[in-house]
């Protein structure tokens, strides 16, 4: 055990003893906690007896607030202010399938908003934005903090990973509840979540709770506490915040694995609606939700009205893609969007068809997922290597009607075994009965 | 963060999710738990959130009764089967001027009884054994557990420092609580007294639950609620237990501080009672009690009378006082009991006597042991050095009358500053009235 500061020490034990007890801890409680955590004062253990005191004894939502700007300020801040407002930043709480980020952040930037952005990487069945963008040769996403406010000045939109100085305090503590089981704590949750946010510069921030399966809230109750949670606290932190709720019982869009995504994104941002496929068609009424949702609410439209027209008008126009293009070349990119046969294809690609005619009634996204993860898409733990050719395409939604022999899923595999593997248990994920099903909108609850 | 092997983090975080949900632990998963602790292939900060998880989430007798045995499987335990049965151990919760064990152990001893104890150091105002007799030249107890059997056989009693083969998870848990205020929970304090006597080999075990302002248990009813927890999972975890609670409101007998309490300790093993003080008598009382319990509940007295008959006869002739003699010497000791006058004395001795005459209404325990610790006979943290010599002598205790002029406490201090600081104080801890007040019996509930 490391030794401390006797003064540090004491100090933490009267908070994990406040919070075990179920007391209130003042703002200036929860910056000794966040500045431990964040220079290493306080030792690992004081902070996991804290941690599971607080999922068992909740903060309230004044106490999460203090908690979120706590760790918020307990390294940089990126400073935007040479930067045009609106500042804008949106996040998801993840789910399969999910490149929301690669259409909707050029598309509001191509709106004029500002949009500065840190990302995760992916881990389970769940993506990350900085896995998808390693498909596009060149890109960085290792951006200094002044490059970062240099980049969203020039062009106005910039994505990063997340940096060692932002919100240290949460990298600490977010650690910890990996391997203590204090990770699905409502406050603490909602807590880390914004207080990169904050740390991030935004003020608005747009948050897209996923529901179902493929989502770390089953239930559509999970996900209001959740949603709710986030935005009352965001609130009392000071955040102009907004959090739709939406389904990930299946998943979302046609692809899950990393070029694949930015394929589907790239036809998102350049095609006509009309010629999407029927899951992708999906995938871009969501993007448009948000995408209109937020130039409302960041005040760049007046209506609702307005700002859908604006949205759809530049996704047809073009201009969402040459910003995108701008984008990912500002970031060191050395493709064109335009034409993406430089997207790494896996060797092995077979399709799955459908066994009967009938309706799809089930398209499970954990199933699906996990399937992806073990194909090589995503990471089962920190140190995995990513294989960023393969993955699915689901071609089908529930409420589809599909013919004997239709296409219903695409493999992409690194050799035939992952395709033998994917085969034997697609048919766990996705189902076609005799009677008609009633398809799922893709918005569950709006912000 | 240490790393550690996969399968023992992931076992250990299903438990501490298990505990955390207010689940059952089987016996299995607590000898995982104990073992991991013990072995160190568990890292503090899980640990330290099982450990809050349990403070919130207490575990109940049963799973308190595997606990204790899978701490005390641990290590490695004291294999007794060449020492006469039967084999007795006694423990203390802790208090001011507790010399219990300095008298008790060899009075059983002479009994017929067999002894063989572990001690550990005092920490804040309670004392510890292993203290006390450093005040005797030349005696040791670090003592190897071989050796511990060996004198044990040969005389019947031994008292060694705690070994670090024995219950070695209660050492590292203990530490850990003390750190992660997680002290005070019922199960994990039963766990932890319980599991070192079980490793200690002990069949017969009395346990003296302090009650009172100069112990941790403040209330009659917390007193009664860990006697009660002791007994009922000490009989599930197989051993033969009684549990006694005494008053620890005001200091136990004449004497706190080491060198004082082992001369006291000598006159109630040498002096007939009708000449020991006010406060000696009391400390008497309560050894007589628990040797004649112990003589009963380990089946070498048919009867209480009997038992404290044989008790009086052993004390009163001598006998006590011998074994203690022979005790001390196959220790180490250089010196004969009976001549104490190699005890340290502190360089300045001042008496405190009654402002007026009346009855005695307060001998505050908690205010006495921190003057006393302030003096420098005890430790406020682990790695304080003790002042052997330095202490109090208390003269009168709660219902004595006293005259104007009469003394009330000797200050043994190592210079006047220690004397200044103790005069300012004992005001607050000794209260004499108009009034006659009754006196409290040492023996709060009998076992």
């Amino acid at each position: 055990m490391a030794r401390k500061k006797k003064e540090t020490s004491t100090d933490i034990r009267s908070l994990i003893a406040t919070r075990r007890d179920g007391g209130v801890h003042s703002r200036a409680d929860l910056d000794l906690l966040a500045n431990a955590a964040a220079d290493g004062s306080a030792p690992d253990y004081q902070l996991a007896a804290w941690l599971m005191a607080a999922y068992l004894k909740p903060l309230s939502d004044a106490e999460t607030a203090d908690f979120t700007l706590a760790m918020a300020g307990s390294g940089q801040r990126l400073d935007l202010s040479g930067v045009p407002r609106p500042w804008v930043d949106k996040h998801s709480t993840g789910g399969v399938g999910d490149k929301t980020t690669l259409v909707l952040a050029p598309l509001l930037a191509a709106c004029g908003l500002s949009v500065v952005k840190m990302s995760g990487r992916g881990l389970g069945i769940t993506g990350g934005t900085l896995d998808k963008l390693k498909a596009i040769p060149g890109m960085t996403t290792e951006i200094e903090p002044a490059a970062m406010i240099e980049q969203a000045k020039k062009i106005g939109i910039v994505l990063a990973g997340q940096t060692a100085d932002l919100a240290p305090a949460d990298k600490t503590l977010y650690s910890l509840r990996d391997v203590t089981e204090t990770v699905s704590s409502l406050p603490l949750i909602v807590g880390s979540i914004l207080s990169k946010k904050i740390a991030g510069g935004a003020e608005t921030v747009v948050l897209d709770v996923k529901c179902g399966s493929g989502s770390f809230n089953p239930t559509r109750e999970h996900a209001e506490k959740l949603a709710d949670a986030l935005v009352t606290v965001g609130k009392k932190a000071g955040l102009n915040v907004y959090a739709a709720i939406t389904d990930m019982e299946q998943p979302l869009g046609r692809s899950i694995g990393n070029a694949l995504e930015v394929q589907e994104a790239i036809e998102v941002l350049s095609k006509p609606e009309d010629q999407l496929g029927s899951t992708s068609k999906r995938f871009r009424e969501l993007v448009r939700y948000l995408a209109a949702l937020t130039l409302r609410v960041s005040g760049l439209s007046p209506s609702a009205g307005d700002a859908l027209e604006r949205v759809e008008a530049t996704l047809t126009s073009g201009r969402a893609l040459r910003k995108a293009q701008e984008w990912v070349e500002a970031q060191g990119a050395t493709v064109r969007l335009d034409d993406p046969s430089w997207l790494v294809r896996a060797p092995e690609i077979v399709t799955v068809n459908a066994a009967v005619s009938g309706c799809v009634s089930k398209v499970d996204a954990r199933i699906l997922g996990e399937i992806a993860l073990e194909l090589g898409a995503g990471r089962k733990t920190k140190d995995d290597e990513i294989d960023l050719s393969v993955g699915l395409e689901v071609l089908v939604k529930i409420g589809d009607f599909v013919t004997e022999g239709q296409p219903l899923i695409t493999i992409h595999a690194k050799d035939a075994k992952g395709v033998q593997f994917a085969q034997d248990r697609i048919g766990f994920a996705v189902s076609v009965v005799s009677t008609p099903v009633p398809p799922r909108p893709i918005l569950v609850r709006p912000a």
